[in-house]
């Protein structure tokens, strides 16, 4: 069974107080889609520009993504620029170009169109929706993440959008925002009433909540030590939790299984925060993420 | 198995945006007492004034605590004033008076020498020491709270003290603060190696992590709807934790003992959030107790 993910594609720079990297693969599609296939076949569906480096094309080509979702435009492809702080949980976006996203209309290819999650990674809610119409109905278990700015400036159509998920995840600081409420769990259930069957609030180094009509989960986060950089974690997080459900090879999830989701996504955003871009994900082999699992389970059991 | 607990004693006005009340029964070791007393007995060393209400005196009474180490004296109480902003995690002090608390020498009482657990919560370090000081040696396993301020201006009485330890207990912005970094894991593996055999560090609404020589344990906190009043969630916390600890009736603790007494120490104080001062403590009763950390079980495991 496998994951449609869509939104975007960029080249970031990524600047921290121990290094500088440019021109490196990121975007939330770029993210999600790499976690997802560590479990199932993704494929991805966003825009770049002439300047694309082949190299990350050849990368995400060498996970078996289907690519033809991909548009090639003859402009330049989404750039971000960033720069974390001493505390990495404190970041400044020195520059956003937007370039070929500003125009985009998200094609999904046919051979795309029979994956059992789709998952809408943050793009504006009009992509989102987009994507959403171009999927049979009722053939996928729908998944959006979204961000401040579309909560600030988009708020009609994300609150359109809330009534054609099965699942919303967004950060807390985000929830908070769009709910008005200071109270996470507040925001968390609020949130579901405006549509989704379950929601999903990210913590960052905190974690992540689950929240359905009935029930509710909370997972820490991996321990580390050293943060090296977050950029994409979030992203990792729900592509690898898309990625691990459609494993199942199932039509329908129960709370378990989501539980289960959200405990592997965790551990693969672990690995994301501890180098830039893709880099640890791409070479992460099944033993260490057994290994790290397996940890994980310990650092969370009481008796 | 009984749990001693030193430190502050406290006349406390809260003002939230709901509510306000005057003259609450306030202070790290009131707090920590009542909640150690639910699982076993437990004994407190403390000073009050004149002004310190019969009521109070008998809520202590009530919970069969030995207060032979109360010292009563001719002064005023300590007293604290705080607001809560509309953020229940954003909180201002409005008046702090030290009153009989500035010269207090704590004087533990014969009959208060036996515990099994040293509970020394937030206090002067020094006041601590004296603690430490008075209880036969290797008798009991010690356990200190403390916060921001004497991290600033007590910084070598407290860094002695740790040495004295079998566990450091504080929030994370003061474990930050302490160890100049703005990780928290590293902050507390790095606070354990100058002396105290476990650290925990609190996370308010974000839970608790236990630190040893080699394992790891991250627990949420009880996920609440509504925070009412937060003032000493964490010394219930670590109140319930030592007495949770003493009712197992044991010489030395394992890592898993300590893993459960967290979950225990977390359930406590999620019911101190929902009153103001331990109103909601002092009429818990086991049968909500136990609901609570089932449920509780239940939404942190995944599988």
């Amino acid at each position: 069974m496998s994951v449609l993910v869509s939104g975007s594609i960029a080249l970031d720079n990524v600047k921290t107080q121990k290094a500088s990297q440019e021109n490196l693969l990121g975007g939330s599609a770029s993210y999600a889609a790499i976690a997802a296939s560590f479990f199932s076949p993704s494929s991805i569906v966003g825009v770049v520009g002439h300047d694309f480096p082949e190299e990350h094309l050849n990368l995400l080509k060498s996970r078996d993504i289907n690519l033809e979702g991909i548009e090639f435009s003859q402009g330049e492809t989404f750039r971000w620029s960033g720069e974390y702080m001493e505390d990495m949980n404190d970041r400044e976006t020195l520059e956003v170009a937007l370039n070929v996203l500003e125009s985009w209309k998200p094609k999904v290819a046919d051979s795309q169109k029979g994956a059992k999650i789709n998952l809408l990674a943050n793009a504006h809610p009009l992509n989102q929706h987009d994507v959403i119409d171009q999927v049979p109905e009722g053939s996928a278990f729908t998944i959006a993440d979204t961000m401040d700015l579309w909560i600030q400036i988009s708020r009609d159509e994300l609150e359109r959008l809330l009534k054609r998920l099965d699942l919303l995840v967004l950060n807390d600081s985000e929830a908070k925002l769009m709910m008005d409420t200071s109270n996470i769990v507040a925001a968390g259930k609020a949130l579901r009433e405006m549509g989704p069957k379950y929601v999903i609030i990210k913590k960052g180094e905190h974690g992540a909540m689950l929240f359905s009509e009935d029930n509710f989960f909370t997972c820490p986060a991996f321990p580390l030590n050293e943060v090296f950089d977050p950029t994409g974690a979030g992203d990792t997080f729900i592509g690898g939790f898309a990625g691990y459900l459609a494993s199942l090879g199932q039509d329908d999830y129960s709370f378990d299984d989501l539980t289960s989701a959200i405990a592997r996504g965790t551990i693969l955003a672990s690995f994301t925060c501890e180098s830039f871009s893709t880099h640890s994900l791409q070479k992460l082999t099944q033993e260490d993420f057994d290994s790290r699992l397996e940890a994980f389970r310990g650092y969370c059991t009481f008796a």
